[in-house]
């Protein structure tokens, strides 16, 4: 397989939250072209079984090099969590997941080793953040939390209420009283919670976001490996979804920060 | 296709909710068996496209004739609002749903005829309850109100939380200022909600609860053809999903009210 740099970018998903990654890279490499894969009729991943993410995760891996790609973004921290090995194997171009982006700042961000950690109840179970960080550095200490409420309350558009407020409050508390001063927003909903989410656990606390490490990463790959799209006019983008759901072109306008065009149907 | 009285009854659902319904069957017809299929890998239906929806409720119906069933009931207010139509044609055995027994259930409760109906998206906007209702009694007036959050809530165990109870108020009011005075629960996971609802709705405000309904009308019908099943033992109840989510055990026995036994995974 013959791989150039005017080849796009792959970026794939459960659904819409992987929009908060295309957006990053958008604001970071403007020339580059993305396929973009969201899953939209079998979103959400992150109450599913790892053998059904497994299994979903390879179908899209195939789709997005099928139609010849650079470079391979797992958008889904539920994906990266569970089935990043089985993506790495299939793929004979680069993969990088948010869950390394996300790892990759946390480490550059503590200061007192304390790392919070927040996600779906799959990418938590995993403890997939636990084996990457402390990897990366073996005395960091990492608090996890679960929060299944986030995922709809971003949907439902919530963004900036009382009930979102009180939830956060909930889940956050355990985690601030163990004193972490960064916590990783494990999901690629939560950047949309990131005003409110700043509120609750105050100044001290830094969020990380995976979506702006991950463009970084990107960017460092593509100059090192001689690979950054040598076109100066603005990349093109196109959205391939599983299903187009009640409110998708809303919902995936808000994630992406400007309306979706480009948005194809496949019929699985 | 001969249909005979010990033949099991086939109900299904987009994942753990229509277990709901199945609670009320077997308190009802206790000697009844039970083939309960949920597709909990692809649930929620409620945020999907109606062709997803149908293409799905022709795949589980076929699943369930093919393994003889007496009736089939739509335990999903989702697919029951888009779908009825392709799941009646399809099948050779009697079909109830969901949204006939509420529609009963409203016709038989509200005195004021003004009628609330709370659900998905999908079903909401689907209009199915305003036409069904309304073809029942044409002097009803049906206010409608979709209530994503609720489902999350539900399955995250909020059941008596501050933030359901806001969350609720903030959903209903709108209802509540109409003059209803029924409030139909038009999605399987509502009913474990109700001591809240009711206390947001308050006492001059019935809830109705379809899959009551739904087990008198099953009652009535498998009375009148003779279908009742005559042993004296009691029913065997099997439940088939297309995935075993975390906490399944424990959301499922939550909505059956006992524990889940006889699983059995279909791997689509």
């Amino acid at each position: 397989m013959s791989v150039s740099p005017d080849l796009p970018i792959g970026v794939f998903d459960s659904g819409v939250g992987g929009l908060t990654v295309v957006r990053a890279l958008m604001e970071r490499l403007p020339n580059e072209d993305i396929l973009y894969f969201g899953d939209t009729a079998r979103v959400p991943y992150g109450v599913k079984s790892v053998e059904t993410i497994s299994h979903y995760a390879t179908q899209i891996t195939e789709f997005l090099l099928e139609r010849k790609v650079k470079l391979l973004i797992v958008a889904c921290n539920t994906m990266a969590a569970v089935a990043s090995q089985a993506i790495h194997d299939l793929s004979p171009v680069p993969v990088l997941d948010v869950i390394q982006a996300g790892t990759q700042g946390a480490v550059n961000t503590t200061l007192n080793k304390r790392v919070g950690v927040i996600g779906t109840l799959t990418t938590i179970n995993s403890q997939a953040y636990v084996h990457t960080i402390q990897q990366a550095d073996a005395d960091i200490r990492i608090h996890s939390q679960a929060c299944p409420l986030f995922v709809p309350l971003v949907e439902e558009g919530w963004l900036d209420h009382q009930v979102t407020r009180i939830t956060a409050i909930e889940y956050l508390q355990p985690l601030l009283q163990h004193g972490i001063d960064s916590l990783v927003l494990g999901c690629t909903h939560y950047p949309l919670l990131s005003p409110l989410l700043q509120e609750v656990v105050g100044d001290k606390v830094q969020l990380v976001d995976s979506a702006i490490t991950m463009a970084e990463q990107v960017e460092s790959l593509l100059d090192e490996t001689g690979m950054a799209n040598p076109k100066t006019t603005a990349g093109e983008h196109h959205y391939f979804v599983t299903d187009v759901p009640q409110r998708f072109q809303a919902v995936g306008g808000r994630f992406l920060g400007r309306p979706l065009s480009n948005v194809h149907v496949v019929n699985w």
